[in-house]
């Protein structure tokens, strides 16, 4: 619409926005003052630190847009395959730190300000965090967004934009989680754009027709058209991700559900006006809430509208923009492939199955390879409870064509399968789409199986489980080739660079450049230096720096009760992450219990070996998940009575903190700080973890099952000699289970008598407990933590002994910082980019 | 928090604002070019003239902004007597067509876009309007505000900002209204300011307690303490308002209802975390729907959340401004006051004094003393159906506190009352605030009355029948000085200059200046040229062009079924206003069918004579408001068959327009085009009427009753000469009521046959409509149709008779024109700051 006819106009529209993009002071400062005036219609006196940190805000946006936009200009010309990375969570914390840092702008924003009156650096903590995400999945999105843009790949992320993402903890009465909504848009969003121009509807309900007229280009075959009885539309907002040390700035865009503009008119009787705009509201409710579940599959109908919302959307933007080529359908997948993070996208496959069959009139099995040459999964856990299921009659309902398809789909699929296993009913009934039962139910990690062409796990240990065990079958029909391994990794930029500075700065004062932020394998460089004198005072010192640091935070922003600081030279041992049995922070408290009840009879010269601990908890419960509460509960409980302990020796010894409402900037927050960290779940349950790699990388030693990447740690650092190692292993875990379960062996003495203080009434009144503890010792330790206990006080011990020495202490921990090249969220990407999606990097042109 | 101790740095800040405030061509091109690309994330090559809208938009309020700041400065150091305006309806239609014009920047973003390959005044058309009122009493707020700015008062404007303003009407089946919902927000709003920093917390619900501490400083005396169960918060948008031809830039605040971030602890029991989200959406909701009701008080519990919700927080915002002057409250009428646009605002009344006795400790009598002083209250309707009540027990309910003040109010008042008429308990119950029945009632228009200082009707004969019969008992309580007339106006910057730029410049050359903008009464000087050739000419050709240009918008947005472009030679006949039997667009509709069958039956030499006429209709029903709905369907039905009519010469005599979704920006295209407009309300209905003032002043005549505004016009043109009356008198009226109903007076044979005409099925099936008619010639006949319908196609041939004559129609047209100087919202805000507010314009000081 805009006239560029004229060479003169198309020069006047460059020059601008050359003279838009100069990131010189008084550029900045320019930038920064409009911003106060005309966005916020404020002045410098009246801007509080919360306007000043919009104002800055909104002129880094403004930078970061400039480069974003040059960056998919050059993907549409040099057009190559790209990836789209489906996830219903991205956990993605503060931005304007990490954008300038990874822009290099930080100095300059800094210096512009500094002469504006302002210092720029204490502008990031008014910053909300983004927390549309529950744990580690979400995490993992952002880390492999960071590091597709540190790395020019042509991906884009996909998800939706929850009005209220994952819910504020706060501790009532001292002990219980309380759920607070996160209304993170109360204020206006700098780090999104708001595309009013990309929208598409989404239908739900309504039924399917069959059209006699046939398929468009087949006219033998039935077409059949679904007809949604709803809509909604879908409105695109897009989130820039920088990539650091490059112009490359990628996207995700998160849908938002608005009412359409056009919609049913049987709903508009006469006199129903308010009622069709209470109808409307509810549309915009379907991207309203994250789901707060971990691990547990929510069985609701909106979470199912989420899920296809999501995808239909999704799938609408990214066929526009194939379609926009002008090539033929069997080109799709040279150019478009999907990862599905976990299960919760999976509709994704069968709705381009209907698009291409229903809407462009394909044959079923061209479609069908099609779609499964476009689609990867990702596999995040084994636990059979989190393993997604929905009802058939509610797919059915929400969905008709969609569940017609699955069926179909199964019922190609089980024809093959029979063809190699003629007769094998049993093993047919294993492996169908839909589990038959008292209700039919559609289980979508076979959907995800069956229409992808690679499964990963996402690290060594559970790869090896996912082929082993949770797909067997599926492996032994398709071959074990499509059943694949990527271990997560982190970014280094946000986990140690923009949380950890100090350590940040040492290590490249050590190894002479910055080169290990980009290749994080340079910094097995360290080892060299593990010994070095200097370098471990150095070292320590940072650490200290960081502990000291937590402390104040303790002490100014958690309810201490009076308790007095937190010693910053005890040992820090840390388990944050959300509460659940399988990463069995009960048996953490336990064995603090256990520890208590060591010190209080100690004598007072056995009390002059015992090395000082502060045990710091933190992690989100859901909401509906009972046990994970009473957890919570137990924590607090011990808590207050440890901290309130009479005895002021005892009291240096010993001390629990739990840090509410964990998150992202909270982990930043914690994890340089920390001496040791707690990674004990029951082996073969946690499928990766990542914050065992954020600990290591930060110089803290791991105390952990042999689970997960814990298992990948503690070779690339150099064997579990330089991390404390206990408990049963994943193999031996099934028969662990069957004799806890049948034969009740002897529970160790320890363990008995930590319960019996607890049941005793020594936290207070025992019975919101006595169910869960007696549940361990008779049928219900699931996750084994009586077989597990006797060796964890043992581990324990081997810590306090290690910390001891600290000059032992302070080598290993550098040599666990030094092993972690191997665990950067920039190798996963490029293992994805060349094992499942065969694309290259697509660097911005240099510019001129 | 910005350091500014530093000459350099303020130094610093005042440079680079006064360069973002030139308005140079690279100036704006520069801020043009950034908003493409950073707040659009937008190139040249995908820019769509909705995007270059938003750009120019968020370019132009950049500037807004930058003046609005300073006017609020301004005020802040002077500080001045102000005013509140409190309004639930602000009609504003479009913005940046009529910000460029008042700020006198409309050539400069011409010239600077047009050197950027695109056209400014064409993007006009993308803006939605904002339609967050009925009809004129909301579009009267938007006049006055305009009016206040340009006459550099000290004025601020708060109402409440709805997701949804006043419905989207559609014509379904070419005959019924249908509503849509009207979801102006979709896209970011360029015209507001999210004040994320004024936000306040608003309770529902709960209980009173009596606090036998007492009150303080006032020992003796119980103090009463509200504790609402529930709390929303209210969050500032201000909408900026420049004056015309000044550097005043006045604000009109709008809430926004948002969850609040600390709540009730008790709706947050485990597991409940989804509920309580949703309940946290329904406190979004209180600000969520304008109410589609005209002249009827919706019953709605959500409606009195709203009324309360806005009273709340504007007496927050305003006494939070009060306390920053450290004056004692005794100075409260000396720096505030406040003006209710009808009762919807009254609740205001109780709220004052609540805060001042519960929360401050003023004794009652010295609280209440004050109020009064604060407080004025413009009537808007004496239709007694109109009056707004409140349900005791509802009020009980929402607000407790409140309405335990209303009875004591209410107590002290008829005390006083008995006092000047001792015994006279009949006066007593009608007096009383508090209406008894089968239901107790809160009147909220006494409330009004008692709890101001003055009230005013909005013209002449309006105001008359407030202090006579309205209100008589008061005006004999309180004196009849108590009750004025303000006149409304118009504001000729939007009515005039913006709409009709065209009749603007032509008066412009005519009276060599365009001082008339500011003072309208300079008008009056072209009754010198009404009878001037070339000026008539001129004038004729301004009216041609707009009405071809009408006809333009009727072919091409109007669905005409294929009948072919209007003749925009025939005399177009307008009636546009909210659908109401007292507007009686039914009797407009009667008077089409009989002229219809008139022509039918005419020769071809009668014919010949006949002046050929458009009737243009348009206007909303309340959605759930029957007969108004009826009425449009009748209007269809009418217009269907007269337009599909075989006869192809009588087509030519006689055609029918509805023209759907009227609005103010529909009013800019439709007024100006007018040969004639129809305000015939029953006399005594209509308070004022605007619209007759917006015909008139752009050179449209009127035919109408005796009513409103319409008396004061044809004074002030120089007597009904110039336009054409009818129908009864106001002070007739009572009288014709009981005449109609009890006696029932033969019905006029021309009434008999048009109803016949009907009932035959002339029009289709008839069987929605008889009821209708039939209550007409019953004792249905409120609005006296019957009696007004022989007088008023008499009128309608003096109309076509005067037409024949065109120099004489001009002369008339032109001398209206001319005598409209009295009618500008300038004056009425004039007399409003005289006779009720005392207050006096703070124009900006002179800039450096």
């Amino acid at each position: 619409e805009v006239d560029l006819s004229n060479i003169a106009t198309l020069e006047l529209w460059n020059k601008i926005r050359k003279d838009c993009e100069s990131v010189d002071t008084s550029s900045i400062q320019r930038s920064f003052v409009n911003h106060v005036y005309s966005t916020l219609a404020r002045t410098p006196y009246n801007l509080d630190e919360f306007g000043a940190y919009q104002a800055a805000a909104h002129s880094v946006r403004d930078q970061l847009i400039h480069k974003w936009i040059s960056t998919q200009q050059h993907f549409t010309r040099s057009n190559p395959k790209r990836v789209y990375y489906l996830s219903l969570e991205f956990l993605m914390g503060r931005t304007m730190q990490n954008c300038v840092i990874n822009m290099d702008m930080e100095e300059a924003y800094s210096k512009a300000l500094r002469e504006m009156g302002l210092a720029f650096e204490t502008l990031y903590d008014q910053e909300t965090d983004a927390a549309l995400g529950n744990g580690g999945l979400g995490r993992l999105a952002a880390c492999y967004m960071d590091s597709l843009a540190t790395l020019d790949y042509p991906a884009l992320g996909y998800g939706l934009r929850y009005t209220y993402g994952i819910f504020e903890q706060r501790i009532r009465n001292g002990e219980d989680q309380v759920e607070y909504p996160d209304y993170w848009l109360r204020f206006t969003n700098p780090w999104e754009v708001a595309r009013v121009d990309v929208a598409y509807p989404v239908g739900f309900y309504g039924s399917v027709h069959n059209d006699s007229a046939g398929r468009a280009g087949q006219p033998g075959q039935p077409a059949a058209r679904w007809e949604p009885a709803e809509f909604v539309q879908a409105v695109a907002y897009d989130v820039p991700i920088p990539g650091y040390d490059t112009d490359t700035v990628l996207n995700i865009r998160l849908w938002s559900s608005k009412p359409q503009r056009q919609f049913d008119l049987s709903s508009f009787n006469d006199g129903e006006y308010e009622k069709s705009v209470a109808e409307k509201q509810r549309a915009e409710n379907i991207t309203s809430v994250l789901y707060p579940n971990d691990n547990t599959p929510a069985g609701k109908e909106l979470r199912l509208k989420q899920q296809y919302f999501f995808v239909c959307a999704t799938l609408q933007d990214i066929l526009r923009r194939f379609s926009k080529l002008n090539l033929p359908w069997s080109e799709l997948p040279n150019k478009v492939g999907i990862q599905l993070n976990d299960t919760h996208p999976s509709l994704g496959i069968v709705e381009l199955q209907r698009v291409l069959v229903d809407e462009h009139g394909l044959e079923w099995d061209i479609a069908w390879a099609l779609v499964q040459r476009v689609y990867a999964y990702t596999n995040h856990t084994v636990l059979p409870e989190a393993l997604e299921c929905w009802p058939v009659s509610l797919m059915e309902r929400l969905l008709p064509r969609h569940m017609r398809i699955i069926f179909d789909i199964n019922l190609y699929f089980l024809r093959s399968v029979e063809q190699r296993f003629p007769g094998d009913y049993e093993r047919l009934r294993r492996m169908s789409i839909i589990e038959e039962g008292h209700q039919q139910m559609v289980r979508m990690a076979y959907l995800a199986v069956v229409g992808s062409h690679t499964v990963n796990g996402v690290a060594r240990i559970h790869s090896d489980l996912v082929r082993s065990k949770l797909f067997r079958d599926f492996a032994e029909f398709y071959g074990d080739d499509k059943f694949v391994n990527i271990t997560n990794g982190i970014t280094p930029r946000r986990w140690l660079h923009v949380a950890n500075p100090q350590l940040s700065a040492l290590i490249t004062k050590r190894l002479g450049s910055n080169r290990w932020l980009k290749d994080l394998t340079e910094l097995s460089r360290l080892k060299a230096f593990a010994d070095d004198e200097d370098f471990q005072q150095e070292w320590r010192q940072v650490k200290r720096t960081r502990k000291e640091s937590l402390a104040e935070y303790i002490q100014k922003h958690v309810d201490t009760a009076g308790e007095g600081p937190v010693n910053s030279e005890a040992l820090f041992d840390v388990q944050v992450k959300r509460i659940h049995e399988y990463k069995r922070q009960l048996m953490n408290i336990l064995g603090v219990v256990h520890r208590y009840l060591r010190i209080k009879e100690a004598s007072a010269e056995e009390r002059r070996d015992i090395v000082p601990r502060v045990f710091i908890f933190g992690g989100k419960a859901a909401p509906g998940y009972h046990t994970a509460k009473l957890i919570i509960k137990l924590i607090n409980r011990v808590k207050n009575v440890i901290n309130a302990d009479p005895d002021a020796e005892l009291r240096k010894l010993i001390r629990v903190v739990y840090i509410p409402n964990y998150s992202v900037t909270l982990a930043e927050r914690i994890i340089p700080a920390s001496d040791i960290s707690e990674h004990i779940s029951t082996a073969g349950t946690e499928a990766s973890g990542t914050s065992n790699m954020k600990f290591v990388l930060n110089g803290g030693l791991l105390i952990g099952t042999r689970d997960g990447a814990n298992v990948e740690i503690a070779e690339h650092i150099g064997g579990w000699d330089l991390a404390f190692e206990f408990g049963a292993k994943a193999e031996e875990v099934d028969d662990l289970r069957n004799k806890v379960r049948y034969l009740r062996p002897e529970i160790h003495p320890a363990f008995r008598r930590v319960v019996e203080a607890i049941k005793s009434g020594q936290f207070g009144d025992s019975s919101p407990f006595v169910n869960m503890l007696d549940r361990l010792v008779s049928d219900g330790d699931y996750y084994l933590i009586t077989v597990d206990f006797p060796s964890y006080p043992e581990a324990q011990e081997r810590v306090d002994a290690a910390y001891k020495d600290q000059k032992k202490w302070t080598r290993m921990s550098i040599e666990n910082c030094a092993g972690m090249g191997f665990f950067s969220a920039d190798r996963s990407v490029q293992d994805y980019a060349k094992k499942i999606w065969g694309i290259n990097p697509c660097p911005p042109p240099p510019s001129k």
